[in-house]
């Protein structure tokens, strides 16, 4: 027998999963709540809804159609969240433009991604004068002078504020197919040119929605939700800033758009608006406390979701310490990105010990995420807290494909699963944790060193500041971790100091005898990528 | 230029919104939580999902194929919620029978629905057996016997835990057309035959993400999340338990299901599994809060949304005064049906009376819903809480037709848009508030009373228990009220006590002065329909 299906009455609306949607009811609920730049500027969200359909009509004068893309290089911004909307819901695709990547690579990205039409903020006017020569396809420049008075350069068509002031705010936004792409972005891959990840309206739609839930869910420490105030403190052009200012936008909240990060203006704004939610990668939130050490800002009450690399329990319990919720998250580009949020133990608040574990983990799967850990034949492991494996995934916002690069994403999708590359351990209380790297695995003695944990253990080593392992070549053993050091002021560690931790570690079964350390070196300084992780890559290059 | 799409990879899973992926994760995150049925029953989520596996199994065995229709008539139960899951995931339609209605119309709706196999509780088998000779399309009846020693009826092919036991946990299920139909139920309609509304996969998957956020998403009182207990107090045949068992099964959440509904029996659930999260109409709510009374059962702490029909202030500040946090929703059978909540007054707390008046109030529509309030030429109306028109709705979770009625479902999409028949007003903060049905409007002289704040004016007059307002023909003005009452004991209030409640509202220009009663009824009852809803079509038969 075949399936049933109901077929709609004539006049029956048939709602497609589009971006548009996620507007449906904010005119209603939240017409003269607040949106703020900076100390810049107020909007409402009845300022916002014209402004995103200023936009469109900006656009759409800029000779932007369906299927074109439009690309954003900002800070974060009342703008962008317009674009974040504007563009997808005119049938065009927003590319998010990773600025901190060499001038080559932004070129590279943009032209291929076809992009049509720059919006730029004048702090990246040299980069998009410098590149624009290669970008054939690049038909309009829109220059963001963010309220300064300065001539505009030769080459920009217009500049955002007079073009939207101009434009019709009453866009004529249609329905269309929910699986058409609404946002790509370029991941800053290790090896080989950056590859681009992209998603469609309905996968958006779904990601918001099922962020949304999780967010407000936890009964010890409610996330995010109804009175909330939100300033996104990882950047707007990675991977959606995580999706939140979407949630953000369709429940209504007032949000906080800081620019380009700054520890005093973020501080600032942070007490003035008295933001509640924000989320960022271990360096921001570092940085943020040292900021609040310096000035004496409070932090109380503020709610942060910590994501890019592991959030240490030493992080963590500071932000503690100044009265903060801090909790990880798991996610990266291809997953768009939530895949797991940390669930609080029930009886945290007691004990100390016990939250900061559970707040720490990546986290346990968010609804409608299928993960699994598998050994390399795909065969599933034991959820046990100790078994590692690869984590792979089924989700309904997962990148179809890398744009382009059929090779990578066939490798992506090996077997039904995207492969994270990363692996972990999943305990039975379901919580994941991230364990290394796949590729950055220590392989020596037949034993797989998990290099994360070896790090961590070699940083609580006496005078070290920072510390990095990596795998170098062995003829004997295949592999051998290499420590590579930053030392505290002053301090000259050696073998026996940095192996003192480690040998404890050993002794208690935690970790293999072959972790024990035979080499290191002493740097001034760890290599970062783009987005602030340690640059192991680099490393590698530099030592192996 | 056409859309852009992103053709997948040839592996990349095409991530389906079926219901099985409601229990994506819900082994790996709780395994070993509970789900209670009455003091009879305790399962784990572990053997939920094989349970779900040998419904199925049997039902197969039984000749259930995809397409096929599977009627259940139980209680609340966890029977109930494997077949909310089990019934779907084959790709069959799970028909939920309203057993409070006639026996001539249970046996029209599975008629009409072509159910092949029924699932009966044993409270249902003289209905069964009655109407079994008329119901020619049904292949099998599964008898459940609720745990007691006695024999199956000659009309059973066999017993649900018998059947289940030997059953094979591993049913096969497969993804397949997000837009088949998953469930269908017939709406206790108050004219002509009971109509069947349907939603699909995808609807259902939809709508559990979208309630999953605003349930949560209250900083108030954050109302359902994990840690919680979920108990349902409105009937599982009733739209899908208002969604609830879906959003508590995905979230992973303790469940008990109460089986028929006994007040003491409510209570001992409540209190021996600490239940902190139900639903129900108002009527259940007074019934819990009586049998509190008697049983001096503790109430605090549990949370409790309530629809079917309007909040009053007097339930809700008698919910709040016995520790409870009593909160408005509203929705209908053809909207699945969370379409808005009560959203908290943020300084409620400290106001009570701002609290009641943010708590009674229909809600704040959810993410995703469009609400409007139009009058009869479909012009929106201003959301100034005065302004009075029907409420129209689009949300991805709407009934698209009543299932082979053709001239119902074009009324019901009328214009583009679902009609509610509910007259509503909106204000500024979004809040909706019911006043009347369309059909229950009162109108009189060239006005429009709203039968409903009559009645409640009419409730508040000296020797009053109970008041019900219909409109009767009129000859010179179309329409007039008439006033139905239940007196209070050894009462017998006159006209003259029943207008002075309203006199004083006309004083203050709250009712216009054609609401001023010129006749009333007394009676020692007022009827109700199936769902325990006051029957102004029997009234108005009655009296008219």
């Amino acid at each position: 027998m075949p399936l049933r299906f109901a077929p709609p009455t004539a006049e029956a609306y048939r709602y497609p999963l589009t971006i548009r949607h996620l507007l449906a009811n904010v005119l209603l609920t939240a017409a003269s709540r607040e949106i703020v730049y900076r100390d810049k500027v107020r909007l409402t969200y009845a300022d916002l809804v014209g402004r995103v359909g200023r936009q469109a009509s900006f656009l759409a004068g800029l000779g932007v159609e369906a299927g074109a893309t439009v690309a954003v290089m900002d800070w974060d911004s009342h703008r962008y969240l317009e674009a974040y909307f504007a563009v997808p819901m005119m049938g065009a695709v927003l590319l998010t433009v990773n600025i901190r990547l060499p001038a080559a690579q932004v070129a590279y990205t943009l032209a291929h991604a076809g992009a049509e039409v720059l919006l730029v903020h004048r702090d990246f006017f040299p980069l998009v004068e410098a590149i624009l020569p290669s970008l054939p396809d690049v038909k309009a420049v829109v220059a963001i002078l963010d309220g300064e008075e300065s001539p505009l350069p030769a080459w920009a068509t217009g500049e955002y504020e007079a073009l939207s002031a101009a434009a019709d705010p009453g866009f004529p936004f249609a329905d269309f197919d929910e699986n058409a792409i609404a946002t790509s972005f370029y991941t800053s891959g290790t090896t080989g040119d950056p590859k681009a990840v992209c998603f469609s309206h309905r996968q958006l739609v779904l990601h918001t929605l099922a962020a949304s839930g999780p967010f407000g869910a936890s009964p010890v420490a409610p996330l995010f939700g109804y009175g909330d105030v939100y300033m996104p403190l990882t950047p707007m052009f990675h991977v959606h800033a995580w999706g939140a200012p979407y949630v953000a936008t369709m429940l209504g909240l007032k949000q906080v758009y800081p620019g380009r990060y700054e520890p005093e203006m973020i501080c600032r704004l942070r007490q003035e608006h008295r933001v509640s939610y924000s989320h960022c990668v271990p360096t921001i939130l570092q940085m943020v406390l040292d900021a609040a050490a310096r000035t004496g800002a409070d932090l109380s009450g503020w709610k942060m979701v910590i994501g890019g690399s592991a959030l240490t329990r030493a992080l963590c319990v500071e932000g503690r310490r100044r009265g903060m919720v801090v909790v990880a998250g798991y996610g990266m580009s291809e997953t768009a990105p939530m895949i797991a949020m940390a669930r609080p133990a029930p009886d945290g608040e007691e004990q100390e010990e016990r939250a900061v574990e559970a707040l720490t983990a990546a986290g346990v799967p968010v609804p409608l995420v299928h993960a699994r850990i598998v050994d390399a034949d795909m065969r599933d492991l034991p959820h046990d807290g100790v078994a590692r494996g690869e984590l792979v995934l089924r989700a309904p916002w997962l990148t179809p494909c890398y744009v382009g690069n059929d090779q990578a994403s066939a490798d992506l999708w090996h077997g039904g699963w995207m492969h994270t590359q990363d692996i972990a351990t999943i305990d039975a209380d379901g919580r994941i944790r991230i364990r290394d790297r796949l590729k950055d695995v220590i392989k020596t003695g037949g034993e797989w060193i998990d290099s994360i944990h070896l790090e961590e253990l070699v940083a609580t080593a006496r005078g070290v500041a920072q510390a990095s392992v990596v795998a170098v070549p062995d003829e004997k053993w295949g592999e051998r971790p290499l420590a590579v050091i930053v030392p505290d002021a002053g301090a000259s560690p050696d073998l026996a100091d940095l192996n003192a931790p480690i040998e404890q570690a050993i002794a208690t079964g935690v970790i293999t005898r072959f972790a024990r350390l035979d080499r290191f070196r002493i740097v001034d300084d760890l290599p970062k990528t783009s987005v602030g992780k340690i640059d192991k890559k680099r490393l590698r290059a530099l030592f192996a």
